[in-house]
């Protein structure tokens, strides 16, 4: 792998995420050039790697990460394949940028975790982009230098004005509560122990059998409480908040700004109406860092204990919801490796 | 001299919120004027009178409540003496403003409920005061309004600065907690059903023995979930803010306003230090709505069965905390009085 | 006039302005009641008086003024009979608070400066109201402390909804700027030695030739300069701020608050549609403190001095609108009662 | 080694403004890489080239123009060199983004404007980067589709925490306020015809001899008005704020936002202390967005029309700083090549 030089990106998956990745390196990145794609589909890899300088197509992960153009992987396919295309990396010892899921359950994530420890250097950055959003980052930064002591409670709200047909409850928790376990885990520098998750009366604008809005509430082990609103018909827009209580303060992100207008009896501002409105510049940061560490030869960002970690929440959390109750969070001993 | 019509107050209790009381209707408060003031302390009492024209002191309520100068009640005295002090009032059939809470327990405002049955009419007003408030009203108004349908959530947050010596964690719920239990049955027009509360590791700023800040849920009898974070030692100062989650729209009150600086490389505002700054205007408007209705042969605002059914979740909300599980709160069926 | 009892106040003058004194000193104040109303239209202010206990109605101020019941006057005339009205009310050594402006032009309130010295001490108040609003009284106490240094610059808006068939570009600055000129005077506590005026091409909203918005410079006696944007036709509501530029800091009243609401992409607020939503609470606090200095036999608030030069200013207002060309305000000197 | 289509940039000039654009292109640009340094300090030059793969050190801009590896410039040196380094550019037909101001005066810019018409199509690019502004472009958004009607009235305010020493009057003109003359003429769409400066008096935290702060006005020749505050000794950090004023509709940009906290009696964030923390962004997305035209052949951006019009504006305004009375700017008559 270069040192120095542009990195060569293998992209594998180019569904809606994957060909914004590409997307983002071909034309916002700096230091890396899109080598290849990988898509099941060949004729729509094929369309793709047409359109960029020195770019090729293939229909298997390990085939790109054969050539030797490819320096390393960013996964955009669905959460079932990620393992086997993690696995093969290890193999090629290629640095990866994960999208989340790092895998659909805690099992498969544990897998992996042992499977890196075997190669003895981490090699995965797991995708959860909020890392890298500039308001999130600074909400960190006071909680990292205790400016107001130590958190005791998270507030959040995550909100999207609706869903594609087939979303389900437990999608509530495994696609979108996950970024608020990420967030939890990341802020506090914690992990996860138990789960409760309380269903209101279903809003009507919710398709039936989705039990929208939900509250969904996390215990940590060093005794904080948080509290989630994941409603993901709430018909307005997309809405991400954070406000952490502290000790002698609190500090919150995700409230309004931008262009503020006053017209026809009011005032205000624009809600984004989707992630990508709200969290386009974070995802150009985080595949740029990834880009630049891994031209360094380094590895930061999250990890695949961050990716199990969350797999194993979601897993509490699902229980949770289906049975009503608080459901505790078991986590392996942290390996030294993620230390 | 008192101008015809002008409605003649007896204030029993001349601690801080019933000299405050006398002060507001002396000084504020439009059509009614002091006419005794009752304390136990009979020199505390007569120094208050002697400052107000046509004043009389009292140490016992029931000899100001015989006195024909007086009109209607507004009792400040401390919870455990308001049950005695509303039922002499009902002897008299004298309106009451009651500060809150109505009692110290259900059971005994299951009494007051009883007695005021047996009168036959309303005569008590508890002392609710943040129903009066400017902002909440507007959110009251959007609710009843449905402009963004039914509301789902409530998400809530109490502050203060710091509590007095002596402070304990049930009067985390019975002195602070009741306002949002007050505020949730008021605003989405449902009783409240159960309550959980969780109790994150306490603030260094806490006081010993004083789990401070708390995280308490409410569900209600419409199916609604309610969070409100205690937080009675944050240092800052007196914050109160309620987000109401709709299902086409959310609406929130107690965000920061007002005079807004740029200093010394910040921006913002100040924090009112406690609840008589905040809640000024709204104790204004409070009394004087009561007098208003009063001297209409009227009454309005929060019930007797308000205040069983503070007291009544209260009993739930401590015990809660104490068991550390959710704890159904059990209402008597509605009077016909009160629907 | 009693030092202790009950204020009798006669309003004169009962159109729009008058009759909501009227209400609120029936229904908001404490400590004062209507005794007399005075309307040209005898039918009118009979009506009125006949719905208030003990209140006589008049046709003449003077009458009013003889009644022994009539311990201070309200006038809320048309301005230009205002002159007359307060010369009796000096005869009556009656105290006054006398809706703005205090006369239509610099002479006339020069006469009454003159009449009011030769009395030997104050007894008018001038309605400025907004002295009395609770974000304006706070930007005024910031800069008397001169907690960011010296005021250097003010940034003033102040916007309508639409103006009323008949309103002029003179009118803009006499019955609405004549806001902000108070405004300057009382918070810098400087006079305003020139007036500069620019008028952009008209909005399309306005009516036929008002040359609306305008922009209105005022530099000070003390050096600082003053830009106000007088906008009367903005279509969207009621908007009025104020920025104060200090030497370390600025600070602003009147941005957004109260309720927020998010829904259908937007998030945001209401704005008030007029003056008597906006600054209820300032003429309901400027009654009352007009009427707590009258009972204790003292005169505060804005004086003739206020009115006086307010009225120069508008002067040099309408002849830099008119000539488009920096015109400066002469003032006598200011007499030793309003020092 | 550069991938092909990479556009080899020369830098000239690497002061700080230069030394960031060099980083800027070396680390966050995608798609372009420095193939060349310029400064007359050799050994400044040469340091800088060593760090970088494939970059020669220059001390003329000539001599880097005449290299086969350079496919354009970025000029970042002192203004009065900037109109040699163009006119050379435009000899070796390459395209150029050059710093603002495109050269210091009126006279200077117009004889770009003549050699760019002679070369027959435009090739410069003037980095008024505020243009590429998040907000800032929103607003223009807004105003190109009048969505409030016509704009009528611009407010701004533009604060610096405080000079360094040598900073003059002239230069709060030059180097300040001309932000707000492209923003204007951009916004707009339209001419500036007069200026006038109003200079209150100073603070006495501004540099002796330092009129600081002062409010400059706008005419345009659509007829709008626009005042400027430019303080540059604010003290507490740097602001930029924008009002547009339009017929049925205000839209306000630079408003606070970000990381909100609430504590020691405060609610608030942070002030940016510069312009390069407060447009970071502004200025990749500007170097991004010339680096995606070039290499596409095109030129977009601010043209040296928009150059030579802040420069003449900048001499209309220092005029009536200096005479303290209104002054017309007069242009050329728009050549087709800028049409």
């Amino acid at each position: 792998m270069p040192q120095q030089g542009t990195l060569g990106v293998a992209v594998i998956g180019t569904g809606r995420m994957g060909a914004d990745h590409v997307r983002r390196i071909d034309e916002v990145t700096n230091g890396a050039r899109v080598a290849a794609v990988v898509d099941i589909d060949a004729e729509r890899a094929k369309s793709i790697a047409d359109r960029i300088e020195g770019c090729s197509a293939y229909t298997e992960p390990a085939a790109a990460m054969a050539s030797p153009d490819v320096d390393a992987l960013l996964i955009a396919s669905p959460g079932p394949a990620h393992e086997a295309a993690v696995l093969q990396a290890f193999e090629h010892d290629l640095p990866v940028l994960c999208e989340k899921p790092l895998t659909p359950d805690a099992a498969s994530a544990l897998r992996l975790i042992e499977a890196e420890q075997r190669l003895g250097h981490r090699r995965v950055q797991v995708g959860f982009m909020r890392r890298y959003d500039a308001d999130f980052t600074r909400l960190k930064s006071l909680l990292d230098a205790k400016e107001f002591g130590r958190a005791l409670m998270l507030h959040c709200q995550h909100r999207n004005a609706s869903t594609p047909p087939g979303f389900t409850s437990q999608m509530m928790i495994n696609d979108s509560v996950v970024h608020e376990i990420d967030t939890t885990r990341w802020l506090l520098d914690q992990e996860i122990t138990a789960v409760t998750v309380l269903r209101p009366t279903p809003s009507t604008a919710a398709p039936q059998n989705l039990s929208d809005p939900q509250l969904v509430l996390f215990e940590t082990s060093g005794g904080a409480v948080v509290d989630v609103e994941i409603f993901v018909n709430c018909g307005f827009g997309y809405q991400v908040r954070c406000e952490a209580v502290c000790e002698t303060g609190s500090a919150r992100v995700g409230e309004e700004s931008g262009l503020l207008t006053s017209s026809a009896g009011r005032w205000g501002g624009a809600v984004p109406q989707d992630f990508v409105d709200r969290f386009a510049d974070a995802y150009d940061r985080q595949v740029q860092r990834w880009v630049d560490a891994t031209r360094r030869g380094e590895i930061e960002g999250p990890s695949c204990w961050d990716g199990y970690a969350a797999a194993a929440v979601c897993e509490a959390g699902v229980n949770a919801q289906a049975i009503g109750r608080r459901t505790t969070a078991e986590l392996i001993e942290r390996p030294a490796l993620y230390r």
